[in-house]
């Protein structure tokens, strides 16, 4: 049975080493987990993005949120090129442990588009709408 | 060039068709993507599931959030059997087209353990602490 499954009926404050269950954390089949990033203090959802066991171990050993590039497959250190870092306040992981919800505190922008969060392609009833402006030019973020 | 990516430099306001933004969707090789959903007043984060492409046709049809089941390979009407629904506030899409982020209104629990959300194994330092209480007890839920 899934580790985490085997736990999930533990009343509010159990607790187990964290070293006891990296190990069940259920990666797809490329190694990753998918890991969603909240503004801590605003609760706005900023992205989502994907964590290898590398990217995560990286992200608890420092406090600054490491991801998975599938495009450049490579660890990606949040805001290295743009300067646009997250702080990690919290990480929990779900009931079945295989996605990641983390509370960040981000620098600027997390979109690389510039606006603050990478959700605003708003569906409105027959249309899309950009529900958010850009902050910062991109130019600016990766000259 | 990914469409989604196309527009991305338009500004707050800008709208497209959704007909016409639909097939570029980004779904995966199983023929899913990620949706995030977010209690819409308290932007608690209650769980991230997926969606093909009837399951997100149904959602905005209907206003009821509809998933698809990867573990029983079918269309997953969140709260079918337990009664905890979600209630659709908005769907957004993100910068890649990859992602889904929506408000609902959830009724009651969203996870399976009867507890509010999915996201309650907290990483606090070297160990896991279950971090919230069951609500109503699962064997309630799916009686």
């Amino acid at each position: 049975m899934n580790r985490f499954k085997a736990l999930e009926t533990q009343a509010r404050g159990y607790q187990v080493a964290l070293e006891e269950m990296l190990p069940h954390i259920k990666f797809n089949e490329q190694g990753l987990v998918p890991a969603i990033a909240q503004q801590h203090d605003s609760k706005e959802v900023l992205m989502m993005a994907w964590m290898n066991r590398e990217a995560l171990d990286e992200t608890l050993r420092t406090g600054r949120v490491c991801y998975w590039s599938r495009s450049r497959r490579g660890l990606w250190r949040k805001g290295e090129s743009s300067g646009q870092i997250q702080q990690l306040k919290s990480l929990v992981l779900d009931c079945d442990g295989d996605t990641i919800l983390m509370q960040v505190d981000q620098t600027g922008p997390a979109c690389h588009t510039g606006r603050r969060s990478c959700f605003f392609y708003e569906v409105e009833g027959e249309v899309i709408s950009i529900n958010s402006e850009v902050l910062i030019d991109p130019g600016e973020l990766y000259k």
